[in-house]
């Protein structure tokens, strides 16, 4: 690795700052913990969308048999959605072959400011190692991983899942926010679901009754999926 | 104090965010050290704004036998200007009874966006306590911290001292930057003049041969003053 950069928010990226890296993007409570089940569990595609609005059109264009409307608005499900934003509503039963059309609050206007990045994964501590041994099978120039936050604010969960997956990584160089999120993952690191309990994302959650989608996103290296994007589409990248 | 809140970098402040609220402006390299040991040095303003062009105009309206052009661009002083953005530059017999006319890269972006802020007062660790003790004396229902940072990026030298203000105040809650914040200032309170070596800010100064800023701002407490900016303009607040 010859180079690293870490983004704590979205809106730190610059429009063709991402150009022709490769990118991480982190989002532990939710959308990357729920992409991960989503095609662990055999759905088809996921198709992220800024808007509630573009969302609802794709899905009339494709047809509702064929797609599902996916995601949340205040940690919500939206108004007349399939499905909201918890792991445990994509079960294979559900998304089996399914399109997922997918609108979150953080996770996928993250994903919108990785365009011209030559690659892009999605992680979260649910497949971790799985991302690490991928990125690791390549020889990659310049790594940037891009925390999602929480309406454009520094969110300790990816920051903390950031500094798990840079101390698997052996870094030449780092500057300010690699050298705190490795410090704050050595603070967390025996109790990560203890980070999402303590996080104000978590609270949050668990106020709205969301409370298990936190251990879910907590279970580290639980699957082995690696999502990548690619043309606007996610799919399952190959495993390494 | 009934809330706090804690922005890591400017950008984070959107438009109309800080709007009668009480916000502390950080910005430890340099531009709020040096600010300090102006008005110490008793200089009668200080006039912050973004742009070269908007400093020189003015500095042309007000005449250059009573103004100082004061700034850096990539941490040298910008051309035909009278200062650089060292507190060592900034002695008694160069400010007294000027008015200094500053623009830097941080700092003063930072401040620019503090519009419609009730009160707005600028530290750094060189006088950390004063600015402590005059909120203190006042009934603040919602405090704001803004980290300037550097180049729009998290900045460690910044945070630190964020979090050393955050420890002398009883928070009610707290949220994840919050936290993050008081917990690197505990992680790095023994050797604060370490935090600056450390930072990439800190390490960037000290290539161009600026070492010594770094130690005079690692001087916590050496200064009294509590510069607060009021109509465009930085001057002495009162003490408490």
């Amino acid at each position: 690795m010859k180079k690293i950069d870490l983004f704590f928010t979205p809106n730190e990226c610059e429009e063709g700052i991402l150009n022709d890296r490769t990118v991480i993007v982190i989002d532990v409570l939710r959308a990357a913990t729920t992409i991960a089940y989503a095609l662990q569990n055999d759905c088809k595609e996921i198709i992220p969308l800024v808007s509630i609005e573009e969302a609802a059109k794709l899905a009339e264009r494709i047809g509702r048999e064929n797609a599902l409307l996916c995601g949340e608005r205040e940690g919500k499900k939206i108004n007349a959605f399939d499905l909201g934003n918890s792991p445990l509503e994509f079960t294979p039963e559900v998304v089996k072959d399914k399109t997922l059309i997918m609108t979150t609050t953080n996770g996928t206007f993250a994903l919108s400011k990785t365009k011209g990045a030559e690659k892009v994964l999605i992680g979260s501590f649910v497949n971790l190692s799985a991302i690490v041994k991928s990125i690791k099978t390549k020889e990659i120039e310049e790594l940037t991983i891009l925390c999602s936050g929480k309406l454009g604010r520094f969110a300790l969960e990816d920051v903390v899942c950031a500094g798990m997956l840079l101390s698997e990584i052996k870094l030449k160089e780092s500057n300010d926010a690699v050298k705190v999120s490795l410090l704050l993952y050595k603070q967390y690191e025996k109790d990560l679901y203890q980070v999402l309990c303590e996080s104000k994302h978590g609270q949050y959650l668990i106020s709205l009754g969301l409370g298990e989608d936190l251990k879910i996103a907590s279970r580290v290296n639980s699957l082995k999926v690696v999502p990548i994007l690619k043309e606007g589409r996610i799919i399952r990248g190959e495993n390494a």
